[in-house]
């Protein structure tokens, strides 16, 4: 890739839409090689501030959640392609929200009740968040929604992720990291949203730090890539604000993955209740924006192991 | 814990045992506090060596792997009770093997072939390890197999891990780390083996780099913890030497977890082969010893993403 230019555009927050449809008109076209300036709304669509209650929160309309920024047309870009989206920088606000959203979540069986915590934290220092019932999150915000237009016409829910990126909440879209998304349309059609200021993988709550922020982008094509799902590339180690402390580790073991997760991340509530005397809602909430899923083993037939590893600096 | 004592009984490689069985008698009776040292047999219980061929893999009699060294009675527990196990060291060998075996592996149905890599490293220093096809891979010694005997009587392979352990294979069961086992019958029935030099999350391929050693650990109970699942405290970072710089990152997405892992593991594999002139076997191989599967989102219903975290320090 060559080197980016400065960003010569800014795309305003009252460009979004909802939902992937690649008959959205382009708000931009740009030249690979060219540098964008976003603006982007919270995942809420802006239906909670800093001042939310809870009441704001069983009030939310679905219909206006994770709104996303664009579409940039890229010229050149053609079915086949990969974009290639470098993550010059993020921008962020400065507050954010997590919430269990009821029917929504790794473990929403067990969650029915709403729930909201609001987050203050420095926008320019990045330090560690606090979180009310007990605990200091690190931050590393990166964009959860990233993606292009599908090639199926109409409307496409923005909620799941699909093989051109979209609602994928990798939490290493962060800044310096190079994304490549294969490109289904014309133009490619690029939009990104649903910022967060942190995240575990898994995201298992359903929600991060969900804060709006200014995200800065470079890119760029490579012809006839065909790679089929998302890729990326990360410049560095991509868990250092979080590992210092080492991690605790719980388990989910048996033939489904599914089940190993919810397992790995129950057992963890538990223990975070137990030692911290935390309501399980906010340790949920936790583990959300701080835990990771992983699996640690896929072949030791006909049981998989996942485990979730949470960052001990959190709530050392 | 209270500080272990220096470990005073050697359990030597012959004390090794088939699959878990609760008849199975103990070799060795310790109270909570004391330290023990294992040797262990390699995964193929010692059918292969240093100097073994593709026709050694091609003859191997899957009713003598996965040894395990033990059982050790651990007085005074009783089913409830969490096993405290503090993996205070690794003496490795210096030697190990990776292979492709057929019916065994994420991608059993594609590569069907059987495929040896035997690797050799200095067990002093633990450099990085060469990889023949390419590659380097950092080292960090733990055990596959560590768990307690089940309560239900008869023979169980050792294959499957269980809630009680056994064949986890989760990488960081390295020294320093405090593992908790569910005891499940009286005196815990205490056995390790399967050691590995190195492996990423997920041992895609079915194996690490299997390689024999011998292991120091202190025993402890925690009375009455009931966590049905083992779990496990690590005292610092876990990736730091993989992680200098940054990953290659792959993604299946869509709704079945296993597919994604499936989709994700192809994907790197066929980026290592066009980029690296790499036969795919050695691909796979290769990501089974270093490459991390992490979910990295489970709620965007109905995709979740599954990402392989390939570390870049291994083909810098």
């Amino acid at each position: 890739m060559p080197n980016s230019q400065p960003s010569k555009h800014t795309i305003h927050a009252r460009h979004h839409h909802h939902g992937w449809d690649n008959a959205i008109a382009p708000v931009l076209t740009v030249a690979p090689g060219e540098t964008v300036t976003f603006e982007t709304i919270d995942s809420s669509g802006g239906q909670l501030s800093p001042e939310s209650t809870l009441d704001d929160l069983k009030a939310l309309d679905f219909g206006k959640v994770n709104p996303v920024t664009g579409p940039v047309f890229v010229d050149g870009a053609e079915p086949g392609d990969a974009l290639v989206v470098r993550l010059e920088g993020f921008a962020p606000s400065g507050w954010g929200w997590t919430a269990n959203i009821p029917g929504f979540g790794l473990l929403a069986d067990r969650f029915p009740d709403p729930a909201l915590h609001l987050w203050r934290y420095d926008p320019g220092t990045l330090a560690p968040a606090l979180f009310g019932p007990g605990g200091k999150v690190p931050l590393k915000p990166f964009a959860g929604t990233i993606g292009l237009a599908p090639a199926e016409p109409g409307p496409h829910s923005v909620v799941p992720p699909r093989p051109c990126g979209g609602n994928m909440d990798v939490r290493d879209l962060a800044a310096g990291t190079t994304l490549y998304l294969p490109v289904q349309v014309e133009g490619a059609l690029f939009s990104v949203g649903d910022t967060h200021a942190a995240q575990g993988d898994g995201e298992v709550c359903g929600t991060a730090i969900e804060s709006p922020m200014t995200v800065t982008l470079a890119f760029d094509l490579v012809k006839g890539a065909n790679i089929g799902t998302p890729r990326l590339t990360t410049p560095g180690p991509v868990a250092r604000h979080l590992d210092g402390e080492g991690y605790e580790v719980t388990t989910g073991i048996g033939p489904d993955l599914m089940t190993g997760a919810r397992d790995a991340v129950m057992r963890m509530i538990d223990l975070l209740c137990r030692r911290h005397n935390m309501a399980p809602v906010d340790a949920y909430m936790l583990c959300s924006v701080c835990a990771d899923l992983r699996i640690s083993e896929i072949v030791d037939q006909p049981n998989w192991v996942v485990a979730l590893y949470f960052p001990r600096i959190v709530l050392a």
